[in-house]
This record gives C-alpha cells, sequence and structure tokens, in this order.
C-alpha cells in the first residue's frame, strides 16, 4: 500500500476539539455527522474525527483545573488498549468499541476517524498489563521518563523493546476492526521526545501491516522543517503550527509558516495549518462563542489554507453552522484549488502584504491570492513579471469571493484589499 | 531550631552507594556500621547512610538492564510513604521501619541516614492513596509532568496544593520517630525542574515541624551558584557536582568547582564534593575493584575536600578497608582543618597547579595545600606575598602527610609535589 | 601594593554618565568637584570620575541617531594611546593629558577618576600605530574579530601576544602621570569576550606596575557569580547589573542581585549596584529631568545599596542639587553602613516584601532594612528568631532615616512602610 | 532577467582556494582555465572562479599564524571597491582590475568568477571613502558591529541607509565592466549576521540592476533550511555544509544534509555540497597533497553530487590532473544526470547505507544510486516496490562507472558496494 494514495487530496472534514474540547460524546458526534452528510459532503467535506480523552470517564469535569484530569479513570482492555468510555459512547458497551459509531458514520457516506496519543497507557505500565499476541507485558515497554508535557495519559515506547512494534500493531488492527479511516496521533509531530521520530515510522508501519488505508496525520506542531522529507515518507499531514485559534497574531504567523513549508506540499504529504476555528466555537473550553475572526479575516483564513493546500478540518459545532460561513466552506471554485491546483508558491511577503500564486493542473489557469495584513485598506500591486508572466493584457480575471470578473490590462495589476482581508483571482493565462 | 547547628562542622561517615549500589541490605549496613564504631569513630566518622532503593523488592536484580527498574515493587505504607523493603531489612516488618536498625546504629555510638527521593511515589498517585492528616489523595498532590530523569519512583509534588506540606510533613514525623539523623534527599539539588526550589525549602520545613535535628544533604548536583544564599537558608549541604567517581578527570573539575564555592563554606552550610571513592568499591555496578586512584591522587583528594572544608562521607566497603586507605582517613592534623580552619581561599589555578590557603580559627596557623595537576612531578613556588604574609622567614612548616618539618627562608617556597599529588603544609605564623 | 587597600571601604563619588552623557568638558567637571568638596566631602564623598568618551571631538554631536559614533575623530598619541579631545579638555594641550584637570580634583582634596574601554583603538590598529616600550604595533596586538557589542572605538587585545600586556603598562603609566586614582574600565566585566577574563587580570597587573594605587572598577555587568573569586582576587568593584537607571523595575531586581552577591562583599571588593540616579539627570540623553523615583524609591535605593555596602557614585549633575536630595545622600547615620557594618544577609524575600540584617564591626549594633516591594503601604513583620536574635524586649531601636526610637517588645516585631519604601533600624543588641 | 535563466543546469567549474588558499596569482589561474578548456570543457565544466583575497597584496604571507591576515594592505579605488592586487594579478594594474583575466577566460570559452566577502572594506569606513554615484562616506553605511567572524577585511552594511543598495550596485557595475559572470559572495548564506538576509536581496538586485546574467552563489553554510524559499527567490546556489574536505566525516555527514534538502533543487536553484577535493590540493594552507579521499570516497562523493545535483567545482590543481581523476571527473553518463535528471529523492538512510532514486527528465530512465556507509563490503537490497515500480523483472540496468550492464529480475535488486563506496544505475523504465 502507498500510504500517498490514502490522501491524493488534503483532507476535509470536521473534528470535535474546537467545540467540545475533550468531553464530546457519541450523540453529538452522530449530529455533526448528519449535518455534513445532508449540507456538505456535496462539497468534498467527508471526515468526521473525535478527538482527545475519549476514553476518559471524567474528561471536561474538572475544567477550571485541568485539561487533562492526571490519574483519571480510563477504559482499557486486557491489551493495554484504550477503548470509548461507554457512558460517553454508549454504543461501545461489551467491546464493540468504535465499530458501531463508525459503521453509522459511514451508512452517511462520510469516514470515521480518532485522535490518538502516542505511547501505552501509564496505567497500563504500573499495571503490568499484556500486549496482544507477544509475551511481554507493558511495563517492559513504557518508558518511565518519555512522557508528553502537557497530557498525562501515556508513557512513550520504549522503540528498540521486543513488543513495542507489536503494541503498535495492535492498535492498528483494532481500528481496523473498528473501521477507523484517519488516525490524528498526537504529542509526536514536534520530535520534542527522543522517541517520537521512530514512533512516526512505527505508526506507519502498524497501518501498513493492518492493511486498511487509514490516513495519518501528526500533532501537534511546529513540525520541523529539516525534518521534511521523513514526514513526507510516513505521514499524509503534519501540524506546521502549535494550536490555531481565532487570533489575528495566529493567522499572521501562519503566513511565514506557509512560505517556510510551500515547497513539500504533494500527492499524500500535507504540511497542516490546523483547524478552521469558524462558526460556533469553545464551548467544552467555557467560553463558547461566535469565532472571534471578523469576516475579512475568515476569507483570509480559507484562501491562504487553500491555495496552500492545507487539509481542512471544521471546528465549528456544525447544527449550529449560520448561513455565512455555510456559504464560506462551500465556494466549489475556492475548494477546487485544493485538488486541482499546485506549485503554489509566496511571490512577497512583508510585514502588510503577502502574494501567492499557483497555477492549475489541468487548465491553463493561474490562481493569484492578495493578502492584507494591515488592519486598515489598502491597494496591493502586482507586476505580470512577478508570476512570470509577460503581461496581464486581455486576461480574464475572476475574483472568487465576490464573483466579480474583469480583464487585466498592460503590466501590472492593483487588487483593492480590506484590512486584514484577502482577494483569490482565477486568471486564464 | 538552627538547622546550622545541626551540622557544626561538616559530617564525616559513611554511604551505601559507591560499594552497595541500590542493593544493600541490613547486614551489610551492620558490619559496616560495626566496623566505623570500632576503627573510625574516633577521629570523627559517625553517620551510616543508606543510600537508595531501599524500598524497592527487585533493586539490583536487573542490573544489566537498568539501574533503576521501572514499575518495580516497593513497600508502601496506607499514607504514601516509602518503608524499608522487609526482605532486604527483615528488622523492619510489621511496620517498624528504619526503627530497630537506627537504634542499632545508635547503640555503637553513631547517627543514621537515609536517603530520599523529592516528591511522592508514582505507584501512590495511581491508586490514589491517602495522606496522613489530610483529607487529600496522592493523586491531587502528585504532578504527572514533574518527573526525575534518572529514576522512574517518583512524581514532583504540586507544591501550591493543599496536602503537599503536610505530605512532607508526614514523612519527617516518621523519620523522627524511626530516629533518622541525617536525610539526603535527591532530584533536588539541582532544580532541573521548577518545583525543586520550592521543595527544598518545604523538606526544611518539615524538618523544624517533626522537632528532630536532621542534617538536610541535597544532590545531585552541581549546584547553582546563583542560588547559594538559598541552600545557605534551608540546607546543611548540596552537591557541587554530578556524581563523583575514581577517575582523575572528575578531580581535576572538582578544583574548578571548589574555587567557585569558596566563599560559601559556613557552619552549618557545606558545599559538598561527594563521596570519597576510596578503598572497594563498585561491587553493586558490577565492577568491584580496589579504587583507581593513584595514592598520590587519593592525597589531592583528601586535602582538597580537608581545605575546602566539604563533608566527608566515605564510599569504600569498610569491611576490606585497607591500611593504606585507614591511615588516609585517619590523619588528625589533617581531619582538624573540617572543624578547625576556615576561610579557605584558592591562591592560584592554572591548567597544571592549583595552591589554598586557610588559617586556623584558634591559633596562629595558616594551611597551605599545594596541588600538582601534571601527570609528572614538578616544583612549585609560592610566594609569602600570595598568603598575605611579609615573609616565610624562621617560619616553622609541617607537611602533614609526611609530617616532614622545616623552617622557611626568604620571600618564597618551593613545593615538591609528585604528578596529580598534593602537598599539605602546617605553618606556624 | 595590596589591592584591597586601595578602597578599605566602598568607594563614593560622582559620576559624569547620568547626566551628562558622553559629551561631559572640563568646566563642567570642575563644578560638580567644586560642589562636591564645599559640600558632600565632609560626609565622605570624594571620587570625581569622567565617564565615557572623552577622547572624541564629536561625542554627543549626533546624538539622535548614535550614542557613539562610528569612526569618528579622536585625540591619540604615537603610542595609541587615547588623550582627552582638547576642544573638550582645554588644559590637556601640548600633551599635558588630564594632569591639570586631575590637579585641580587633588587641590580640591577629592581624587580623580576616568572611564577607559578594554582594548586598544581600531584606528591604532589600522594605522599601524607604535606601543611604547616595544618593537610591535597595534596591528601586532588588537584582535579584529574581538570587539564591544556597544562601543565602536576599540579592538580586544591579543592577550597572548607580546606587546599586548606592555600597551596596558604604557597606558597604566601615563595614567600615574596624570595622577588618576580611578579607573572605571568598559566593556570586560560581563566577560561576553573570551579575552576579557583575562584583560582583568592584565589591568591588575598594569595597576601593579606602576605603583600608584588605582582603584579598578569593572563594568558592565552582570558579572558572572560563578567567577566572584575572579573579581575579588584582581578588581576592587564590579558591577552586578547592567545599566541602572530611574525606573522601578531595574530597582526591584537589584533585589535579587543583591540576594546572589550577598557573601561577596569584602575590603577592597565591592559588588556594584551601579550609580545612584538621583537629582538632575538624563541631559545628554536628551530627556534632562528629575529623577522618576518617587522619595520612597530613593529611600529604598539608599537603604539597599548601603546595607549591602555597594559603591556609591552619584549621578546627579551635583550643581543643581536640590536639598532633599542632599539630605537623602548626607545621612551620616545611614552612610556609616559603608564602612562600619559587615555581613549583610537577606533574611527574606518575597514578591512584596525583602529584608537584610548585618552588623556593625565595632559596637553590639545591628542593622534591619525592611523593604516593602508592593505599591501599597504594607505592615512587615520581622520575628527576633529570623535575625538570630532570642527576643527584642527592651531593645532600644532607631529608624535612621525618620530618626524615630523606640523600644523592642516581645519575639517580634512590625514595620509600617510605605508602597516601594524602606525603613532602616539601628538597634543596639 | 530571471535569475533562474543564469544557470539552467547546476554550474560546472573550478575554483582556487583547496589548492591555492588565499594566494592565487594570475598566472595559476591562467594555466589552470588552460587545461579547463583543452581538456574539460567538452565535458561541461565552464567556470574557472578566483577565491577569498585577490585584493590583498601580503595574502598568504603569514600562513603559520593567519589565514587571513588583519589590517593588511589591499587594493581599493576611490570607491571603496576592492580591486585585485596588481602584484598578483600584472594585467589589472592602471585600474584595469579583472577586465583582461575575464576576457582571457572567455577567449578560452569559459566563463568567469571571483569570490566576493559581504560588506565594505574596514579601510574604507575608518578612511572616510567615498560611494560611487552618492553624496554618503563609507563610515556612514558601515556597521562597526557588523563583522564576519573569520575574516577581518569587511564591515556588514547599515542596510536601511541611504548608499548601502548603491554600493552594492556600484560594485556589481564595475563586475559587469569586467565581464565576470560567477559571484561567490562570502559570510552570508549562514545569516549569522541580522543583516545577512537582507544582503541577500541586496546582491539579487544589483545584479538585476547591471543587466548582465551573473551567477549568485552564496557561502559559507549550513544554509538554513527554514529560508528555503528565500535563496530560492535571490540566489542560483546556496553552501549547505561548511567548509567541506577530504575526510570521510564530512562526506558522511553530507548524506543527512542532501536528504534535508533533497526537495530544494530546480533549475536556476541548487542547494550547494561545496566544492571537490579531488586530485592535488592543499598547497596554500601549507599540506600539499593527493586527495585523502579513496576511490571508493570518490566514487560515493560524484555519485551522490551528480544525482542530489549539486554545483560541481574543482578543487584540484588541474594542471598536476592525474588519468584517474581525469576520468572520475568525465564521465558523461553521469555528468548527464545533473543536466536531464531531476526529482531525486532518498529512499533510505541507515546508519550504514543510503538508497537515492531520480528519473530523467526526457527518457524513461531511472537512476539508482545505492551507497555503502561502512568501511566494509556489504550487499544492500532494494525491493522495486521503494521505487515506485511493480517489478524489476526485465528490465536493462547498467551501472555508470564501471559500465556493467545486466537485466533485473523479479521484485528486489541486491548491489554488491565496496566500504564506503556507491553504484549508481541508470535502469531502462
Amino acid at each position: 500500500m502507498n500510504k500517498n494514495e490514502f490522501a491524493p487530496t488534503p483532507p476535509m472534514g470536521w473534528n470535535s476539539y474546537d467545540y467540545y474540547d475533550t468531553a464530546v460524546n457519541e450523540e453529538q458526534i452522530k449530529q455533526n455527522a448528519k449535518y455534513m452528510a445532508a449540507n456538505l459532503k456535496e462539497f468534498g467535506w467527508e471526515y468526521i474525527v473525535v478527538d482527545i480523552e475519549w476514553y476518559a470517564y471524567d474528561a471536561g469535569s474538572k475544567r477550571e483545573q485541568y485539561q487533562y484530569i492526571p490519574f483519571g479513570k480510563v477504559e482499557m482492555d486486557e491489551y493495554s488498549r484504550l477503548l470509548p468510555c461507554p457512558e460517553r459512547f454508549p454504543s461501545s458497551v461489551n467491546g464493540k468499541g468504535f465499530r458501531p459509531l463508525a459503521d453509522y458514520i459511514h451508512s452517511l457516506g462520510l469516514k470515521f476517524g480518532i485522535h490518538i496519543m502516542r505511547g501505552i497507557p501509564r496505567e497500563a505500565a504500573h499495571k503490568h498489563s499484556k500486549i496482544l499476541g507477544c509475551d511481554v507485558t507493558a511495563n517492559e515497554i513504557a518508558n518511565p521518563y518519555n512522557i508528553c508535557f502537557w497530557n498525562p495519559d501515556m508513557y512513550g515506547l520504549e522503540t528498540e523493546k521486543r513488543g513495542a512494534q507489536e503494541y503498535y500493531n495492535s492498535l492498528f488492527a483494532l481500528y481496523s476492526e473498528w473501521g477507523v479511516d484517519f488516525i490524528k496521533c498526537d504529542d509526536i509531530c514536534r520530535m520534542d521526545m527522543p522517541s517520537a521520530k521512530k514512533e512516526i515510522k512505527m505508526l506507519h508501519q502498524a497501518i501498513q501491516n493492518c492493511k486498511r488505508p487509514i490516513v495519518l496525520s501528526l500533532s501537534p506542531g511546529p513540525a520541523l522543517i529539516e525534518e521534511a522529507s521523513y514526514y513526507e515518507g510516513y505521514a499524509n499531514m503534519w501540524r506546521i503550527t502549535d494550536d490555531f485559534w481565532d487570533d489575528w497574531k495566529y493567522l499572521y504567523q501562519m503566513f511565514e509558516r506557509c512560505e517556510t513549508w510551500q515547497s513539500h506540499v504533494a500527492k499524500g504529504c500535507y504540511p497542516d495549518c490546523d483547524m478552521l476555528p469558524l462558526g460556533y466555537i469553545g464551548k467544552g473550553f467555557g467560553k463558547e462563542r461566535y469565532t472571534s475572526f471578523t469576516k475579512e479575516e475568515q476569507i483570509t483564513m480559507m484562501t491562504l489554507w487553500c491555495i496552500f493546500r492545507s487539509p481542512l478540518m471544521l471546528g465549528a459545532n456544525l447544527t449550529k453552522l449560520d448561513d455565512w460561513t455555510k456559504k464560506l466552506i462551500t465556494n466549489k471554485k475556492v475548494l477546487k484549488l485544493l485538488s486541482d491546483s499546485h506549485k503554489a508558491r509566496q511571490i512577497r511577503r512583508t510585514d502588510t502584504q503577502a502574494v501567492w500564486f499557483s497555477s492549475d493542473t489541468k487548465e491553463s489557469i493561474g490562481y493569484l491570492a492578495v493578502f492584507n495584513l494591515k488592519e486598515s485598506k489598502q491597494n496591493i500591486m502586482i507586476e505580470a513579471n512577478d508570476l512570470g508572466l509577460k503581461s496581464f493584457q486581455d486576461l480574464p480575471f475572476e475574483e472568487l469571493w465576490s464573483e466579480e470578473t474583469s480583464i487585466g490590462t498592460g503590466l501590472s495589476f492593483e487588487a483593492h484589499v480590506y484590512g486584514h482581508g484577502a482577494k483569490l483571482y482565477r486568471i486564464e493565462i
């Protein structure tokens, strides 16, 4: 199996984290999935991803003190494998795990993903639990010094020990039985523990072994640019930032990150700008809100993610989606960049503006994205020459958010862009 | 209680680590104590210290793989307090803990010390064990991200939470009941976890609370010189190096460390050069040997430790002590520097030599230590002026290792010193 | 010559920098000296120090662009030695250098100091100028990679090359001829260039060679605490901070610095808290102002500097000194701490308060300084026990700023201190 | 002008540094050029590059002390521009500069390159020399704190000041007059001074302004991978290592560097593995020698450089070139990879082996490079699957160094490779 075939274009979907934090339950997942199937699927949205802590009984119950409660009760099988908490995911009882929920998602024509933490549960190590198909026990492959710095659930693996790869194999065998299509593995992408790099490869190997084409997504960022070819070899997407939220300073910083990673976007290989904090978000965090991004900033975000070809994962509670947001995320001509554009390049970046250009893989089309990084409106000039064109004369332009069309003239082109906003032009060349 | 009164001169004793590693048992402790009482006590040696892992059942049993076995079985009471492993310390059965062994040591006229790790047992946190005299449980005060980087037994404390100081208080209440005179607390001196600095103060507070004058020794080093006054405020001794062993390179480095700390030696406050790897050592590490230090190097070590006024802790298996070593550690005139000298200052240090000078607190005596840091013999010149003296003319000199005496002449003095060796002169001034 | 005898108590004086920046001239120096002789000398103030750039013709002339103008014209003799700019110091013409000005200062009963930069003028290196008494030229001992990071005038020395020590010797021979009593050497104390440590020793050696007891002051800080004994060996005072100005945040930070250095104050050895930005300052910087410190903050500063025994160097334009400031700096009982107290120790420091205690060397007097680090008033409790006293019962107290007296009662004492203020008690014990 | 057109394939040439160090002269340049024209030109070798210090009179004369003599005499015009030292480059007299030598090189059908240091001569700044076409002087645009850490000749520019871009423009106007085709700019690629990044763009701008298609090469490395797109925007080649020499450890490290940079090789954009230390080298360094690389290591180097598509710059004294080396650098089928292959990817890298694969841009040809990183011979297995091929069955193989041909069988292929050696297969697919 060639892992690049698992995701021939950047994955598009929904993730429970931005709205529900650690506390999402089965019914909520189903409601969001239902909405997606009915309203978004036709535009390419297809993944439903259950994020962190689905195995924890008390997740979210002490939110003022902890995001991740230490030493809390978790659901685990005899082979050191975490299972969905049955109180939160009732269909998982009697060892059925996520199989029933995955079946439901699949019945809607969608795909099913889950989040995991790198390593093996600390509880399994302290209990000396078994590893499936192997005579070693969890304490023998858990490294007591190899911990995540923000989540207390796991120990990293002793990657060179017998039983370590077997443990990951046993996890993916289970996920394959369940029908999982997408794994977001956390505490691994930044490689801040020495074993993390090796564990990426072990996850890849476990996917190959399980024979199911499971997309592998790595978190959290920033990923290390000097390891670009390593990520490309073993994963489908990797976060190039720490958690992204609805604050202009993070969006501003993303321009530098995309510049850094621009030549590393390829089939099955996607530097990941993180989830889209659109619509209603933040409830599980105790501050439910409509996204703090202005409309212009939302357009900027969508434009950058699409021309760069980041995966798109919605953070909004879909059951509360408003018309404006829905329209924003269902613009077919914009979303087409994900599947049909390539070779996106940053043409220019200063403190106040950024310009990107890419082209269609099938037609003679150029895509020009012009970003205003200032708070106030400005006119931004682009030379045909900067885009490798002789002239703009007589070229048909369409701005894809406003659907306004025009005809180019001369050697340069001026875009009028609102503060923190963007324009995305489709140019026939 | 003024903690500086607990150790008015640098502590002198024996520690189980250098010979037995993690695996010492009650009988071995007793044998070494017996030897000390019979042979060394009269020279000032008095502490018997049981080093790390006395609570672990399997300590030392997988030595080729681990020094500290992760997730191994430990003896612990219902209040999250570690107890001696009864298989290794039979007198500790039925909750008697170290009380019988301490009684025995005291009956020999000696003092009893034990090693502890900063924090609370990981097992207690995962089991939600109780804390004595407090309604919180171990999971509430254990910080899952605050671990030691080389020992897997403990979690550091949530120092700001209710129950944390109470836990340390409960430990020292127990140690006080047992009759412990000396605590060597590990994973704390280097302050490489943010809570460690606070935990030093909490230990001090727990000693004050327990009403027993327990000497507090902090490990491992190097201690932070910029925190000198903090150590001085709360501890009696603090390691200024990482583990010290019988290799010239470590001894050579100690000269720089002593230079750094020279003005911080005071009553009850001792920068600690670590244990003396003399005689037979290394058995528990799988490489029993007679110290690799040459005789000259041993003299250098003893001279530096004594003029600097480091605590002296013997690493040798005392039951196998040879005459040469015994003589080395029972030179009364040399040991007198520990109790009666002060204001030791490094006069000079180059790549090839070091010179120290101090004076007696009671008599008009100067102590001059001359170290040859080269491999080959050299003559080292000292100017009277360098020592704050007008002249050496007519001053009586005694070299304290050889007991040779002479009379000074003129403004300078030349010491003939063997490679890696030292001379220690007592000068009547 | 024992350099510790050059400054048996912390030097007290005035420095041109805080008011005049780089642009002070002879007349201004004389006016400030005259004021000192008439008004402050009797209280112990005695040094008049000409700070940086006295050799530069255009110093201060492009202040909006540069503090130190690169490649500007300087006065230099044929032996690569900088001389006073004759346009600014008219008495220096015809090679007389600072001799006439020093004579004048001495005639007032004061002492004369100047600032120098570590190294040799870049211009001398590029011109291949001579070195006095030596056949090497400046280019041979200037290290083109060894520069100061904030001043463009000099190259550091090739300390191992013949001619380097000779150059420093030639400088101090000249300073000795001029009658210089105090050298503030800059770009050296922080040891941020590899040669700086060696150059400190070379300066010391040059002073010994010149036979004049010139006090050696090292700048800028922070000095390295791990090099404490090195500074003690070769210099009289060393800055423990970067430049200090009239802003509470710097004053607040000084408490930590003094804590760090508290055990390193001794005869002839003074960790230096930097100049006192009192009265009118800042003119050369283009922002002349009356110090921004509140009166309480000024009292805090004076109290800390005095109990810690920092050198005291006034930054104020003395010719504009107001009565309040004059009174602040001429409190005899407070200034007495500089000469007659010792063993100052920080007793306590939290985010909101600090307590120091020291004692008189001659009488049975304790000095207790209580600092309120909060903005608002607070009562601060001190236990007799914390100061090593059994009780405060019946002890006579005098607060040295207010001159209020009282009699102690019981085991504790409460100081009422204004926000950012201090109390300094003299206690007969 | 599109700078990517200046070097449509990786530049191939010769550089004076590896053999002559700083001391090459005109006659030596000509002799090497003559050899290239007669023997190597037909294989694609075309650049003749005069490396560092061509403007210095005394370059190489104090080699035991300095590689770069500080404050030495240099040839400079009135506009702060360095000129060839006429004693070393006689044809440059009377202001003719490198024009006569460039003409000669061009007459041989070759191209001419020179080395420059970032910035402006220190001497110009200290002399306040003029800048062409501008009323500012060198002291105004030289930054006295912005120096190279290994060469003492220059100050970096005040890039934001008027006159800075004008100075670079004046340099390239001169180089264009001379007929320079290639500039290797030093002290810039690693961006270890804050201005260096900006100066790269300024050099690019100066080339655009001068209207001559001058190839821009940046030194020294390692270049910063996170700045990949910046180098791609403004330069033609950038060093991905520090200086490379004939020692296996450097060659071994290059595999990691090439892995890091593999996706950044494109038309006009070449990550640069540095010069090839082949044949006779090292004379100017005082250790003339035949390359210390074994023949196998030389094959490894050439194979890696060619499949990766690094520029190729010969370090050998061409006038002493032996037959073996000549054959090594004139293998047409190997050199064809530089011009006709693309998308080279590292397939595997372990401590002991590395495998790369690329393909021809014009024909259905795959290139497989197999490297043995161990000292002893080994057989290295490659799966067809790893290269994206279904099978090797019936595919014609040619090993390009030995010219041995074979026919593939089955799903895997085994390469027998000598210690530190390589095989390079051309496979018809």
